[in-house]
């Protein structure tokens, strides 16, 4: 039964390590698949960060979760993609503010979030058939249904993209929700406190100037 | 001259170095300071990259600019704030996603977006009242007008907080923005193309469950 999807079983968990487990706020950490999940299909623009020269570099980036592997791609002569032909430690974070938490005590202000935090060694795709199966992924990541109605990648287009691919095994969620927490001296101060919900919204789509008026929105952007 | 506000003089820049000028897109490459201070006080979230145990971490964390100077902070017991003691490696990047570019091959999909990459050496600040105006500010950079507005840190909540400084000046923005670049020889393809703005808003603030009713909503929040 540990097999369920339903089950708590150790499948269903990322194993917390070392350097998942928070110092600080240690309640707020998550290592369940489906939370991580959750989380990481709800974007497509990370932060992903590595070692360049002795020194940390964090840029943000597209990325596309297929089953336990993130893909994230770039052009073959940048820096990152090559560093990740023999393997690249990195580490992958994903980000959502949900939220500015307003206490009464200046002390207890905080944000509403919830990030995942992977690491690992980011290898890149060799295997054609991955990496055109990963490319869809990352249009469909931002635009479901989207990788069907554009023209693929042609030869020289491959050629020029590299795909670099990290497995989802040592990977954290952290989520922080609810009102501030105020202490119990500072509830009689004149301060208001609550919280400002903050989500991200998409305005309507602008057709390119050149678009052929006759072809109206797809139904995959209607919706949004 | 060139120290007037609107001259392009050296003092306008950060200049660029080896690692702030990208492989690839140069022309969406910027070092013009007031460009790289309007991005960065358009958010009050980072991804703070650094290096513990050989291996790169990325972190969601709170920002404020002052001047020159960017803060992050966090509990003196967490380990970046511990490890900024000596001078902690770091690189401080703040994304904003402004809209989905589909254009009409996969290979031409893009996000418009816009970032600041800092890098540098991160210091813990020692003196008290740099401290007091550092934590002033990083509560106002999130709602401007809510440090006036709170209790501030009592001398057990200063101990407990850690400030890191990091200047700026290894600085450089990247800014992508407009229709797709579709190849000529793809204009007459059946698919739909253009931009979908995206952007982020607040929701009506929610009162605290034990906010006293007579505290109304304050002026700085109702304008959000």
């Amino acid at each position: 039964m540990s097999h369920s999807p339903h089950s708590s079983g150790p499948l269903d968990d990322y194993g917390p390590t070392e350097r998942t487990v928070p110092t600080r706020s240690k309640e707020r950490a998550s290592y369940d698949r489906a939370t991580v999940h959750a989380l990481l299909d709800d974007e497509y623009v990370c932060h992903l960060g590595f070692i360049r020269d002795g020194a940390p570099v964090v840029l943000p980036t597209l990325y596309a979760r297929v089953g336990e592997r993130i893909y994230v791609h770039g052009s073959t002569g940048s820096r990152p993609m090559r560093a990740a032909d023999p393997g690249l430690a990195v580490c992958l974070t994903v980000t959502h503010v949900d939220g500015l938490v307003l206490a009464r005590s200046a002390f207890h202000h905080s944000i509403n979030y919830r990030s995942v935090v992977i690491h690992g060694t980011a290898y890149q795709v060799a295997d054609p058939e991955e990496k055109r199966l990963a490319l869809d992924a990352l249009v469909d990541a931002v635009v479901p249904g989207r990788a069907a109605d554009s023209r693929p990648a042609n030869a020289r287009e491959l050629a020029a993209t590299a795909v670099v691919r990290l497995d989802l095994a040592e990977a954290s969620a952290k989520i922080r929700t609810g009102p501030p927490n105020d202490e119990a001296e500072d509830m009689d101060l004149p301060h208001w406190s609550g919280v400002v919900p903050r989500t991200r919204v998409y305005g309507t789509p602008i057709p390119s100037s050149d678009l052929d008026p006759s072809i109206g929105l797809p139904e995959y952007l209607a919706g949004r």
